[in-house]
């Protein structure tokens, strides 16, 4: 049997290496004994929390060229996020929470997409209708995965499905889902110990907007002032990236957990747009969003309808 | 509550005008009460050999524009396919069985693709998951679809599931799938009673492939030969919609349906191209194809193929 690679997007979040090692448990019981997990960048540290918390290893970093072989999305579809040689690659199935764009195949093929607030949720649902056995590893997994995409249920993505899943799932791993996802979220939300340049690669997607590419990252922080003390380092750096990937626009989110809250910081040529997408005066190219913690659902469009 | 419009591709088959019904009901059951399945053609013979079979109207022709309306795809996703404002549109579901190509979405979705024989199988999978109820009509409805694109369970793109899902529909619908399989194809297979012009347009496709147009049109026979005797005015018509529409390529693939065999016509730029694909030599542009049945498996992927 052919191997199966398994992966979610570029700068891998929690429901990004998590879907992909639950979708490769999913697809060992349904017989593909060659499914295998990978990822398409480094661990964060809240990931890394949740997988030593459950004592799982962390996939190992997609390095193959896909050319010609079986490969399954999770948590992604758009292919300038996902692995280089995708677009040469047989894609047999895609497990995904997030608008279809930028995705084409040559045969037809699973596609499970719900707009629901978690690729894991969806996940969870696959293993009910199947009566699949979930594990307390896959269990945590999924919960880890639910409380980094909804921000512990506080996002506007989140949905009654991804709260029963997590509800269903948290006596299987053993937690208390507040406390957990408190110390969870909190160990992924340490901003001092990382350079600037990590702050705006670690969680960036590129958008394809119009005939603009834009750069959306977003770092999640306990105290938005300290990552804002690194302004001029922080854009500075996102120049930088905006000159060498030809990006018309690099925004930042920095999301305040505890408050559901963020602040943003915009660079590039279309930057004025920024402030006309959420009816803002940019001031040194920041604003302040009350409420917004979504970048799926509170930025993307937003900026997407600017900019088109 | 606002309108739902559902409906499959342009002139559609069978499988595009059942899935819409019957996408409609689901919805309904759901408890969108504004559910309303539509049509983007003509009704052909085989398909009204089913509506007029089982007692259902046939749905509404589309006219309105869809800018900002809800909007659920069946049978089909690339928007050359679809509805001619279906850029504007809220796609809220699709259920479908084709590749994915040429689709986009500004927001997350429901998406739900398996590569089975027929989208009415999907729904049916859909209704039981759910534990809704299918009336003999709806059931007649996933029968005729599932007959219609399996050629009565011949062609390669037929599974396993396509014929479960006819055999437990047959009770309902109180059919002999044989008998009324053969008769409803029939109906469908007449080609005397047709125009050239309407022989090349009731069932076409347009596909981007690499850098061209192809339009790849099918015509269901009793007798090849028949169809044949009009080549020279088949000819003349897909060379006039070809100027008219800009095709590179169009192919005419004329199916024997008791024979499972199919002759196909090319006109175009690239026809050379389709011998290569077929690893055939083209007599006056005409190639017999033993075993040919299906356009999205056995000609699709081969001209693709060959144009890139």
């Amino acid at each position: 049997m052919a191997k199966t690679y398994i992966f979610g997007h570029k700068n891998p979040d929690t429901d990004a290496i998590s879907s992909a090692i639950i979708m490769a448990d999913f697809e060992k019981q349904t017989g593909n004994t060659e499914a295998t997990p990978y990822r398409l960048g480094e661990v964060g540290a809240e990931t890394q929390f949740a997988l030593d918390y459950f004592k799982i290893d962390a996939p190992e970093l997609l390095s193959d060229n896909l050319s010609d072989q079986k490969v399954i999305l999770v948590d992604h579809n758009e292919f300038q996020q996902s692995a280089d040689s995708i677009a040469d690659a047989e894609i047999q199935h895609v497990v995904d929470h997030h608008r279809i764009a930028n995705f084409e195949t040559a045969a037809p093929l699973y596609y499970r997409a719900e707009p629901v607030g978690c690729t894991a949720t969806i996940l969870y649902k696959m293993y009910k209708e199947r009566g699949f056995e979930i594990s307390p590893e896959i269990a945590g997994l999924m919960i880890s995965a639910i409380i980094s995409d909804t921000l512990l249920f506080k996002s506007p993505t989140c949905t009654d499905e991804d709260v029963e899943a997590a509800e269903a799932l948290k006596s299987i791993a053993k937690v208390d889902l507040e406390q957990y996802g408190l110390d969870f979220l909190k160990a992924g939300a340490s901003t001092t110990d990382k350079s600037a340049s990590e702050l705006i690669t670690m969680d960036a997607k590129s958008f394809n907007m119009g005939d603009n590419t834009t750069r959306i990252a977003q770092v999640n922080a306990v105290d938005i002032d300290e990552v804002f003390e690194r302004k001029e380092e922080l854009e500075k750096e996102m120049l930088t990236a905006s000159a060498e990937e030809k990006y018309d626009l690099f925004v930042l989110v920095v999301t305040d957990i505890l408050n559901s809250n963020s602040k943003i910081l915009a660079v590039g040529s279309e930057k004025d747009k920024v402030g006309q997408a959420f009816d803002v005066e940019l001031d040194n190219g920041t604003a302040f969003l009350p409420g917004v913690v979504s970048r799926k659902k509170q930025v993307v469009p937003q900026i997407t309808d600017a900019l088109s």
